[in-house]
C-alpha cells in the first residue's frame, strides 16, 4: 500500500502526484477504486456502520468515508494522518453529493486523542498562537492559508493583465525609505520595496511586487507586525493621483470580486457593515482631499481625543470616522500636507501639499498608501535637504532624475491588512502563517 | 498634453492606463491616433526624414517612429523619456511590420548624452554592476528581468495546476535549517523555508514558495549571492525519491518549455552545450545513486583534484563531470551518506544513507536539493542527538512526527541559478535585480 495502485498512474501524469481531496470532490463517482490521503476530522462510529471526515488541506471541505464494518474505523482519531482506499459513489446522505465507501485504511501518522493540542472545542485565539506549529490543522487557519494564495493569484492576474512586471526587490538594504529604526547593523532589513521599484519603473515602465518587510516599533496593535508582506505597484509615464487611485481601486475590486469558499467560511460570523460587497460594485469609491477631509471631520460633531487640526496627521480615530461614519465604505483622502509625508513625494503647485494618497476602509483605517514621486531633481534635492537627510545617500536616487527619469508613482498595500478586511479577522496575526509582533517569535 | 485623448480611454478600462509598447507592437494598425509612453533607444537622422527607436520595457522589442521633419527628432537623445502621439501604420521599411508615424513629441525627462553612464557600446559586467541603479535599463538586463517574471508565471501555473498552495513563510526565524553561520543577532535571517513549509505541509498537503534566504559565508563564486530567491516546496503523502524527483523534474521540463522572447534574447551566445532543447523532451532524466556515481567517477579516468571517495561530499568537479560529462545533461544523485546530510533527512534501510537527490545540470552543478524527511519521531530525535543539535529548540519540530505527521518530503531550487542555467548568464550577480554578495552592497 505504499504507492499508488497502477492503473491510476497516467502516462499524461508526469507528476505522479495522487489526486488531492479537492480533485475527488470535484470529480465524478465514477466507482472505480481510488485512493486518497489526508487527516481525520471527526469520526461518528454506529453499530453497523461508521463515518470519518477526511480534510487534505486542499478545500475548506472533507470527504466523508463510510465504513461498513464499524471494527474498521475503530483503529481512527481525530488529527490521524490515513491513506484510505474504497470506491467514491454518489451519498445517500444529506449534506454531501458523494463519498468514500473505504475498503482497506492504513493510518499512516497516529494522533493521540487524549494529548493532541487541537481538541475539537473552541480553542482560544491565544492558545492558538502558542501552538504555531499546529494551528494551521485548524478550519480557520487552513482557510487563512488558501484565502491567501486566492488573493495572490488574483492579484497576480491584474496585474500581468495590465503589462506589469513582478519583481523581486533586495531585502538587506542600504536604504532607510520611511526613516524607521535600524533593525540589524550594519545594514537595514527593508521596510518598502518603493525605492528600488522606483529604479526598475525608469526601465521596464510597470513594476510590483509582494515583499516582505519589517518594522521595528514596538507597536502591540491589531494591525501591526514586525514582519509582513507589502504588495508595492509603481509604475511610469503616470502624472496625476487620479490615475494612481484607478489603479489602486481596480486592482482591489478585482480581488474583492474573486470566488473563495475560503472567504465565504471565514466571513460567516461578520456583520454587513464591513460593507464588501457594496464595496465590489462599479459605483467609485469617493475621493477627498484631506484639506476637506479636515473640514468633515472638524465640522462632525464627533468627540476625537485629538481635534483634527490641519498640518497634523490623521489619527486612527479619524480615519475611522471618513471610513465607517462619513463615506460607509472605502474612500481615498489626497494630498496631504507636505510637512507630514516623506521627501520622495511630488510637490503640488499650491507648495503646501504633496501628490498622494491613502485608502481608508472601514475597521481596518489605512489599507493603501501611495504617491507620486517627485522627479524634478532641483525640487527632490531641496526635499532630501529639508530633512536633514544624507545627499550622499540618495545620489542615486536623484541620478535616476537626471538620466532620463519618466514622471511616476506607485503604492504600497499590506497585505495582511487585506486579508484582514476579506476574511472579518480581527487582528493580523491571524492573517500570516507565523506571525512576528514585538517581542514574540515562534518557530 | 499631460492626458490620454478622451477617446482612448474606455469605460471598460477602470484603471485608466495607457497602452504599452507590448500592445501596441501586438495591436492592429487602424490609423488611429494614439499616445506612446517610453524611453529612446536610438535616433537616426536622415536629410528629409528621421527614425527613433522607443522602448518601455514591457517587451524587448523597440517600436520605431518616424518623423516626417527631422527637426522634430533632433530634441531626442538615448536614454531620454517621451511622449509620442501619432498614427500607427503599416511600415514599408523592413526589421518592423508597423512603426509610429509620429506628430508630436514631449521629452518629459531629458538625458544628456555626454554624461550618461548607459552608452551605447558594449559595457563591462563590473562596469554595469557599479551602475547598479541603470543597469535595468540595457537589454540583457531588461530580458533577465522579465525573465524571470515569465519563469514565475510558468512557475505559478504549474504548482496551482497540482494543487499547491503558495504560502509565505517567516524570513527572520528561531531555526537555522542548514547549520549556516547567523547573520544577526538574536534572531537568524532565514536559510530555508523547509521547517515552516513542513509546518504547513502537515495540514495543507501540498505547498510551496519563492522566498528570499540568507548565506552569510564569504563565497565569491559565480554561484553564490548573500541574498537570493529560493523555490522551495513541500508535500505530505509522498514515499519515495522517485515520486520527489518525478515532481522536480516536471516543474522544471514545465518551465523549459515557456515562450519567452527574452530567453531567446539571452541566449543567442551561448553554445548548444546546455542542452537546454533535449532536457525538455519527454525523455526522463537520468537517476543515480550516489554510490553508483561515486563508482563511475572512479572509473572515468578523469583527473579530480578531489579523489571521489565514498562518504565524502561530491565536490564541484565531480558535479560538473557527472552533468556535463556523464549524463550530458541533467542528473539526479539520490541517496548520499547520511553523516554528511542535515538531521531531517529520512534514513534508508541500508542506515548508512538517506533517501535525498540533487539534481546537477551541466554548467551549473547543483539546481536542486531535495529529501524525504524523517516522519519517524525516535529516528528523528536520534538524528538530533548525533548532531549534537538541541533537542529543546527542535521539540515543536518533533511534536508534528508525534500527533499524526504524514510521510512527507519536498526540494529547494535556487532561482537564480535557474535562471542563469536558462538564460545562459555566467554569473547569479547578473541574474537578479540588485544582487548582494560577500562585501558588496549598493543601493
Amino acid at each position: 500500500m505504499s504507492r499508488l495502485p497502477l492503473q491510476l498512474i497516467s502516462a499524461f501524469n508526469p507528476t505522479r502526484l495522487g489526486r488531492t481531496i479537492r480533485q475527488v470532490l470535484a470529480s465524478n463517482p465514477d466507482e472505480e477504486i481510488i485512493q486518497v490521503h489526508g487527516w481525520i476530522k471527526s469520526v461518528r462510529l454506529q453499530k453497523r456502520i461508521a463515518f470519518a471526515m477526511i480534510q487534505d488541506g486542499t478545500t475548506p471541505r472533507s470527504l466523508q468515508a463510510v465504513f461498513r464494518d464499524p471494527e474498521h474505523a475503530k483503529v481512527l482519531t481525530n488529527g490521524a494522518s490515513v491513506c484510505i482506499t474504497g470506491v467514491l459513489t454518489a451519498s445517500p446522505g444529506s449534506g454531501q453529493a458523494k463519498e468514500l465507501l473505504a475498503e482497506t485504511v492504513e493510518v499512516l501518522g497516529a494522533c493521540d486523542p487524549e494529548t493532541y493540542p487541537i481538541q475539537k472545542q473552541a480553542l482560544t485565539t491565544e492558545y492558538l498562537r502558542d501552538h504555531a506549529h499546529l494551528r494551521v490543522r485548524t478550519d480557520v487557519h487552513g482557510a487563512v492559508l488558501r484565502l491567501r494564495d486566492t488573493v495572490m493569484r488574483s492579484l497576480h492576474e491584474f496585474f500581468q493583465n495590465n503589462d506589469f512586471i513582478y519583481a523581486h526587490t533586495p531585502i538587506i538594504t542600504s536604504n532607510d525609505a520611511e526613516g524607521a529604526e535600524r533593525l540589524s547593523a550594519p545594514s537595514y532589513l527593508t521596510v518598502s520595496s518603493q525605492l528600488h521599484l522606483e529604479v526598475i519603473s525608469n526601465a521596464v515602465a510597470r513594476v510590483w511586487t509582494l515583499s516582505p518587510c519589517f518594522r521595528a516599533e514596538r507597536s502591540q496593535t491589531s494591525r501591526h507586525l514586525a514582519e509582513f508582506w507589502m504588495l508595492e505597484a509603481e509604475w511610469a509615464f503616470v502624472r496625476s493621483v487620479d490615475d494612481l487611485c484607478n489603479v489602486a481601486e481596480a486592482s482591489i475590486k478585482h480581488v474583492l470580486r474573486l470566488n473563495s469558499p475560503d472567504r465565504d467560511l471565514l466571513q460567516k460570523d461578520i456583520n454587513a457593515s464591513c460593507g464588501l460587497v457594496a464595496a465590489a460594485s462599479d459605483i467609485p469609491w469617493p475621493r477627498i482631499t484631506y484639506t476637506d477631509a479636515i473640514h468633515e471631520l472638524q465640522k462632525s460633531g464627533s468627540r476625537f481625543e485629538f481635534p483634527p487640526t490641519w498640518g497634523a496627521a490623521l489619527q486612527s480615530e479619524h480615519e475611522r470616522w471618513l471610513a465607517d461614519s462619513f463615506a460607509r465604505g472605502p474612500i481615498f483622502v489626497t494630498d496631504y500636507p507636505t510637512a507630514i509625508k516623506p521627501f520622495y513625494m511630488r510637490q503640488n503647485d499650491d507648495s503646501r501639499t504633496v501628490a498622494c494618497f491613502d485608502l481608508l476602509v472601514p475597521h481596518i483605517g489605512e489599507l493603501v498608501g501611495g504617491s507620486l514621486r517627485e522627479e524634478r531633481p532641483t525640487l527632490l534635492e531641496a526635499a532630501i535637504k529639508r530633512q536633514g537627510l544624507d545627499e550622499e545617500v540618495y545620489r542615486w536616487y536623484t541620478e535616476l532624475r537626471r538620466f532620463g527619469g519618466a514622471p511616476h508613482g506607485g503604492y504600497g498595500m499590506g497585505f495582511e491588512r487585506l486579508i484582514s478586511w476579506l476574511g472579518g479577522i480581527e487582528n493580523v496575526r491571524e492573517c500570516i502563517p507565523m506571525p512576528r509582533w514585538s517581542g514574540r517569535m515562534l518557530l
